[in-house]
């Protein structure tokens, strides 16, 4: 069965966005991107709901939650309506993120991809990109990818955006072949 | 019952997005926003799904409209599921384009605002905004709004966006005691 | 003797950056423009040269000063190399601000304009644009005016951009008549 | 002497931006950036003055080197103020590009910094940063090097930025310690 999800789990600065660019571009047919940052552009400015702590820990306020869940489920519907779509994800909570998603794809063909990033490499990225706040890079290395099972797993430590998702949409096409 | 969507449909630069962020700050509880173009953001960046004429003209390719499609199912959903949603549309169909939110959101309780301003007003704007494509403003004033229905109508002409919010939110709020 | 310099100074969400871009489009000849939002990005990330406090207060280290000095010659500079330079400020020393561009800008021929918008109103349009600082707008409405000493002054309370631009640029080109 | 200016000139997507920002991570004092794409920025909106065809080439109407010229007086104004400066380049016109600057720092302590990144990396690169014009990458890879000559040069192909501006920070404070 083609796949129809791709879910992409890494820390900030570990190279997802671009890689979900890439995959735009590299697969045959038109995926939607949405992501995290996408979620958080949606809602309020006020702050209350998530907050960036100077040192780059993320707060999220008891708002946050049901807003993100009702919001898994809308692009869970997306797909079932029909597009494919690559989500950006950062899974604060481990395990239990995936679990989330898990239950809002119910059914549907996903694909789990693991992108890692050597600490220390990611944090200069951090710099690079020139975010007034520091740290995330650091603080979500690992800590996103524990207990969290994956299909593939990408490191773009020392390989390219585009090649990473060279090798992604090499299996997603696979898939499709033999659908 | 206690309003679930509101759908803001104006042409460009008549100042929904202003209106949208106000709204998410004098409403109660927390709205989640999107629009048309979170859509496009959300879409691969080649250009052949979408694309601006340097006229100001929109040119949608044959993939564009699915995707639109499965995306007022999961706007849709999400609302479902218990998000407030406020939805920042300009119809370039016109009727059509309300006959397909109206089908996407069926059974859900909407408040459909329409956002006029004066061509001209509006062109003045465009300017200000600095955009590179001019013509948008222009072209799409009234298009939009033929055969439109709406339960309210604010005008930004002369009419500051949190003022025109206000009057939105009274609206929402007004259901709401009584639902 | 032709107008070399136009000074736009107002407070935060008074409207000087969409004058600016009307004065782009409306003037005869290429203008440059530049602002002290231009100088904060040249400026490093770490926040340690300005930084914003949640009450939307501008706090500056001991850095900062010397380097805007700096900028402010270059701006100079610019102009007595024959750009046209619009520049969109917020004196927030008032008069203070003022005789330091009069010192940078020394024999040049500067058209000095207030913009004015009523507090209340710029706080609603800084609500509009969904800054997550919020309180610029209030803080800074009056006190940036304080001593300054304008050529020329428009109100963006009830008057466009783009009609304020008019009215600015009308003065521009009224002087290269009889240059 | 100590560097007062650093300017860096590479191709598009060759990485000289995450460079820059690292630079002023690490350097000991602050230092400004400038580049190429804020002397657009300030240019009016229009599109007269300089424009991006579908092929990524890059035109330049007639009125851009002479408000091009007239910024190089002012950063280099900047400097000889007492600011140091980071520049950010795209020497289109290879030797050319870099005499021009040679005449506007005139008397200055510059180090001239190379950014090298191979071609297929680059093109890759701009896949990722989603930039709907493609092809500039390719087209600048080679050609704005061309008669230029650098006290060092940088190649991002297999080293992160904050490497390569580590590498350029040591040089300048190399400098700095003997001045």
């Amino acid at each position: 069965m083609a796949i129809q999800v791709i879910v992409l789990n890494g820390g900030s600065s570990s190279g997802k966005s671009g890689i979900v660019r890439c995959l735009q571009a590299v697969l045959p047919d038109p995926w939607l991107a949405v992501g995290v940052d996408t979620l958080i552009q949606m809602m309020p400015a006020s702050g209350s709901l998530i907050e960036l702590a100077p040192d780059g820990e993320v707060n999220v306020g008891p708002g946050f939650m049901p807003l993100q869940a009702a919001w898994m489920e809308g692009v869970a519907a997306m797909v079932r309506a029909g597009a494919r779509v690559v989500i950006d994800e950062v899974f604060l909570g481990g395990a239990a993120s995936q679990q989330r998603w898990q239950k809002a794809l119910a059914g549907l063909n996903v694909l789990w991809v693991g992108v890692r990033c050597e600490s220390a490499v990611a944090e200069g990225r951090e710099v690079a990109r020139g975010d007034r706040v520091r740290g995330m890079a650091v603080s979500q290395a690992e800590l996103v990818h524990q207990g969290v099972v994956y299909d593939l797993e990408v490191d773009t430590t020392h390989t390219e955006s585009l090649a990473c998702a060279q090798t992604i949409a090499a299996r997603v096409t696979a898939y499709s072949d033999f659908s």
